[in-house]
């Protein structure tokens, strides 16, 4: 996007979402009175204050494509932001990466402490399922809030986010080639990158297949070209607008784009993927603009 | 129950019961070479070989109640033991109980690492929640998945069972009176053992509402009997038929009842919670005399 106009006006887009989000998650969040308040202060410590909010984003966007309002799908964009705080929270703990900080404040189990940690973890991605069950302005058929909770769960689980965590663990210190290296990530985060755009396009089921595939063709390579991004401004970012450590994965000698093919090769593929999805929006025209915007902005982000 | 035939009928229906979840649960989990294969095989080896599936039981035995097969409530049973086991795998992690030993076995986090064994809770909750919406058996109405889910979710999270456990640590070494130590108790255990009796009843929804009070009735004071029971058994079982350590709440200072209002007064409140349970289903007439059985099984074993 090379229009300033139109990158501050998306810029003033996201903002909008993301303070939308933080009063959407404050209201399915317990009180911090409630019992129990320790759990439940935790759990809003964890969700609350600051967060990209990028999933939740890219669903918002993928709901104006399909004519869904915001309010309408504010409860899935919830329950999706939920599991990722969830697995940041354990993804933190001493056992796993063994982060200090997050968000530029201490990590969970820094500010309360280890057990606190894993029950939050826990508790936000029952919270997860749960508000999708509930959620009052989510669309009321049944059908749909079960095809919503059936999409998270596949994206979180073994097979999903969980399953790629798991498969993060097991090769540090290995070397992977570009293929494997890209099956983990497709998992391990392009997953629910991916749901984030399918569970947008699972609200209005009544839309033409053809537009379902254009949002699916769009989801795949912004989930890869994200965790791409990722890993490269672990590399080239500096600690003081990423609110964490970097360097972090190279520490760990985790397999990233960047240490299998290179930060030369790893920007190209990220321009391939983001002219890939772009492409694929073609079916829903104008529809898929805030998309086009959201696809740029998180291709060409600093932090 | 005082009639020896009687109880040996029971004892041949749990192991019927026990040996349909070994072959269900194990169905439902992907198999040990499915990547990523280290975690797929931490998932099984928490789950199957074993476990005396109370949770299960408890569904099958109001499912015949409500005049529904074990076909038919089979996934529910496996949702509720899949949470139960991601409960068990994340409290014994060193961080929460550090316990080594469960079910006679090395726990997860002895068995395999600690960092797998937050990864194999995550995902069994996942997976619980994934199998209700998909499992082919389970009455296909979505408005009754859906109400699944929800119950689950309720029973499960920082209201429920991890709630119980967030006030389960935050407790120790503290002294409570008897409603306090009751009210813990009611959400750790209490709630997972009473969705059990309540997602059969969901299942048929058409119950008359007389009825589903009735199994309401009898799930509430089963749940914090049960809870009872085990903290006797923890103080007066030995190591070798419970399989995993005895004494260990004393150890860590938890208020229980038998702490707080002595061995005696806390058999004696068994019995009461049990008659009143009894009581309860009453207009089942004899419909409800597996889970008379099973409520007479649970509240005098020794194991």
């Amino acid at each position: 996007m090379n229009d300033p106009a139109g990158r501050e006006a998306f810029r003033v887009q996201l903002e909008s979402w993301q303070a939308r989000m933080e009063s959407a998650l404050d209201s399915r969040l317990p009180g911090p009175e409630v019992v129990p308040a320790r759990l439940h202060e935790a759990m809003r410590y964890s969700v609350l204050g600051g967060g990209k909010r990028i999933r939740p984003a890219l669903l918002f966007a993928a709901a104006r494509a399909v004519g869904r309002s915001e309010e309408e799908v504010e409860g899935a964009a919830c329950a999706i932001e939920l599991i990722h705080v969830y697995s940041l929270v354990h993804d933190d703990l001493p056992a796993m990466d063994d982060d200090d900080l997050r968000r530029g404040r201490p990590t969970c189990h820094k500010a309360y402490d280890e057990a606190t940690a894993v029950l939050v973890g826990d508790a936000l991605q029952t919270l997860a399922f749960h508000v999708l069950t509930r959620d009052p302005a989510l669309p009321a058929s049944p059908a749909i809030r079960l095809r919503l909770v059936e999409l998270l769960a596949e994206a979180s689980g073994s097979f999903g986010m969980a399953g790629g965590q798991a498969i993060d663990l097991a090769v540090q210190g290995k070397q992977l080639d570009l293929t494997q290296v890209e099956e983990m990530h497709s998992r391990k985060t392009g997953a629910l990158i991916r749901v984030s755009v399918m569970m947008a396009a699972a609200c209005a089921p009544s839309l033409d297949s053809r537009l379902q595939e254009a949002l699916a063709g769009f989801a795949s390579p912004i989930g890869l070209a994200f965790q791409i991004q990722d890993d490269l401004l672990d590399v080239l970012g500096d600690v003081s607008t990423l609110g964490k450590a970097t360097g972090a994965d190279s520490e760990r000698s985790k397999p990233t784009h960047p240490s299998v093919i290179g930060i030369e090769a790893s920007q190209e593929r990220v321009r391939l993927l983001h002219a890939q999805a772009l492409d694929a929006l073609a079916p829903l025209d104008s529809r898929a603009d805030l998309l086009r915007s959201l696809a740029d902005w998180l291709l060409s982000r600093h932090y």
